[in-house]
């Protein structure tokens, strides 16, 4: 585990060494203006319509509480690349800038800006790899999260990924990202702890072996947990003796009251042992007993068991949610939006030879718009000091093709997407419990029309241009280009 | 950022639930029989012929830092799952267990004990989460950092993935594994601090963006960095205007005595691209300016790009190494091998209905021959006991097939593959400095055949049982299938 920082800051060695690199080239050359910078992702992950926007909260206190410690500071100067005056200036840094973005566990979409900074080149340098690894991540897990709570129809999702996730972190952050995206529960007691999160677990093969019979076994766990006793049935063989034994045990409890056992069927064919297992404990008279199912589940194997009326009642998801299987990186990014040249702010684009690559210059805003029943319709990406208003059409212009458009003749509400987080380096919102954002999450979710939610092939949500930000696009990608 | 626990220890709640409900089960009933587990995993990451070990060192620190701080304790007593005596228990412990471990940086294969626990029931349930957790995944990156070592001929490597790894210590843990696997160096700082690797970075985009234009960011970082000037050329467009102005700058440094300047490409065609801009450095006399290539890389492209004769100086890989692309988890298990009855050990088996997934019983050893050029031929699985010794014909039975075998007629010499590491719970076996785990890592996959290191479809190297564990292992499957 590495040395911990002095409780209540964050190491600012926590970067990228070019970010370092920069800021000292900047500071030498006493080249510190003011910008603007966006943090965006160009592709929604696991081939999805919606990325869950997430680690907003973590994000801003780790900002906050960034500081250079005497070791880290020796460190960088051992290095032998960094000036007395850089470090000296490193050794007094507080962040001090501003910061807007979206609600966390809200639906985002490509290319729309979710956090937008506002500060001095040097410092808003040098957050951007603490950034981008917060909140890619957290936002790549509550969105695979979320992907397997639709799948199951809004059934119980316990998270039980740690021993498979990407070290310590990555296990406490999935866990919170993960119930942000729709889980109920977790297995990680530290991330209970830490978060509040309800921590959940039924037992492992170990139990089941360490007895000299799966008979034994079971009788003791029930023995301990009579009011809280799944038991794990596929150690020998599921249908020929663990299912028996779980009977056995089930009408036991019974005698005494208790019906609210389990089993966990962790291998195997689900459908198939699921529909056997939930026949064997009804004919036993255990109709309240619950089947668990785990074993590299993800939203397409839960979508698939659903249809097929499979009788699972608990989904226990580890790996493939906590890595993010299929996808383990959102590739979100952290751009230069606009810059001062020491009297007032110019936008700043970075053309490519990919159009799609092609940043959307200046001080954005994103609305979203949300028709008569309270469903999104589609953003709007406008310059920051537009205020598009309720009521009376609007024009919306795709972000590549200068001569695509639509307009939205009708409309119930506007939501203004980037919110004020934090002034001059002081967090001035404080952000909702977890509780709250995953309720926030599902009930975003539920204002967007299923079409938006198919695991593959979805609907494209629209994200477009306002008038003047296409208009200075265009012109900015013109006069760039005829310079070169 | 998580709460840091006091200096010098970590949480025991960094564990399933479930680890800490079956310790207290065991500890109601009073079952606390001597236990050994063994890690394994069943498959290869990325299809490949090999696995990297790796996460030792850090996980023999963590399970001796292990212990319950009264926050801790408080929060279990909070759940309202766990009885007084119980947390009592848990506010004492320590674990006391013996681990045996192959070296951090070999080369491993599907099945073999890679860890083997000796302790009580109680304790080696505790450790089962923590262990998986950094094992699985440090493993998981060692390899892919090693693939692509290989991939790249043994190439420079410099990895800079820290804004897409999966949080804080996926970041730091990454950097750890990818520099054991053969990366050269990372641009992660606090990795550089906390573990000694070396720290590099060229400059953003955002560099670029902030001047008014590319010309005078290339000078201004001139100025600044004249010994260290690699500059990105794709800000804008890399052969039309990047590569031209790099050139300029390169003949300027050049005419006082600099020639170790570089280019980075991060979009494009790489091989194009590559030989293009060669092409114009050597034409501008700038032969020995190098060319950094990144932009999604992974261990099939680097391949591709070797075999195809690009120029190509030092690989910049990020997300696909950190985020370990194409597998992101490696399914690592940590099952029962043995337990005591008092008086003596027994062997424990798992049955599956998959016969991939049954267990091999008893206390392992694992012994590695080499042939006389030092090659290693195969992996033999013996019971603890048996010594094979150097000279003499042995014969290796399939682990899955009772009837099939080979033998092995002639070798070199044998090694005896899981060393003692800790003992009572102190770290008895100081594990090597980083910078020669790294050497190890490199000298033993050169002790490989090349077939076994292919990327895709490579010779699988056997890992084989001796007759003695053969025989244990197929007597239990029929008692325990009759006894069902």
């Amino acid at each position: 585990m590495s040395r911990t920082p002095p409780a209540g800051t964050v190491s600012g060695l926590f970067t990228d060494l070019y970010e370092l690199t920069m800021m000292q080239g900047y500071f030498t050359l006493h080249h510190n203006p003011a910008v603007v910078f966006d943090m965006f992702f160009r592709r929604q992950p696991f081939g999805g319509g919606f990325a869950v926007f997430a680690g907003l909260a973590p994000l801003l206190e780790n900002i906050a509480a960034l500081k250079f410690s005497g070791e880290d500071i020796r460190y960088l100067a051992e290095l032998g690349l960094f000036s007395a005056e850089f470090l000296d200036y490193l050794s007094r840094f507080k962040f001090s800038g501003d910061i807007y973005a979206v609600d966390e566990g809200t639906p985002v979409f490509p290319v729309e800006p979710l956090i937008r900074v506002h500060g001095s080149l040097l410092e808003v340098q040098l957050i951007e790899s603490l950034l981008l690894n917060t909140v890619n991540f957290q936002s790549l897990i509550a969105t695979k999260a979320a992907r397997m709570y639709l799948a199951s129809g809004g059934g119980i999702i316990a998270e039980f990924g740690m021993r498979r996730a990407h070290g310590r972190d990555g296990a406490l952050s999935a866990t919170r990202a993960a119930f942000i995206g729709g889980a109920s529960s977790t297995s990680n007691t530290l991330a209970g702890r830490e978060y509040g999160i309800p921590v959940k677990g039924t037992q492992a093969h170990s139990w089941i072996m360490s007895f000299a019979s799966e008979k034994e076994a079971f009788a003791k766990y029930a023995e301990v947990y009579p009011q809280n006793c799944i038991l794990l049935i596929d150690t020998y063989d599921t249908l020929q003796s663990g299912i028996k034994n779980a009977v056995e045990i089930g009408k036991k409890l019974k005698t005494r009251g208790i019906e609210n056992i389990g089993v966990r069927l962790d291998s195997g064919d689900l459908e198939y042992l699921s529909k056997s297992v939930r026949h064997k404990l009804d004919k036993a008279g255990l109709k309240k007993a619950r089947i668990v199912v785990s074993n590299d589940l993800n939203e397409e194997i839960i979508q698939q068991l659903v249809t097929r009326g499979a009788p699972i009642d608990i989904w226990g998801v580890g790996t493939n949610l906590v890595t993010a299987q299929g996808d383990p990186a959102l590739t979100g990014v952290f751009k230069l939006a606009a810059r001062s040249d020491g009297r007032k702010m110019f936008p700043a684009i970075k053309l490519s030879n990919n159009p799609h690559k092609t940043s959307n210059p200046g001080i954005k805003q994103v609305f979203r718009f949300f028709n008569g029943g309270g469903a999104a319709v589609a953003d709007l990406m406008a310059l920051d000091h537009e205020k598009p208003g309720t009521g009376g059409s609007r024009r919306f212009y795709h972000p590549l093709y200068e001569y695509k458009y639509f307009d939205l003749a009708e409309y119930g509400s506007v939501r203004e997407m980037l919110l004020p987080r934090m002034k001059n380096g002081e967090i001035t919102d404080r952000t909702l419990d977890l509780v709250h954002i995953r309720e926030h999450t599902l009930r975003e979710l539920g204002r967007l029309d299923d079409t938006y939610k198919r695991l593959i092939n979805p609907h494209i949500y629209k994200v477009s241009l306002s008038e003047s930000l296409k208009n200075l696009k265009f012109k900015l990608i013109a006069q760039t280009t005829q310079s070169l």
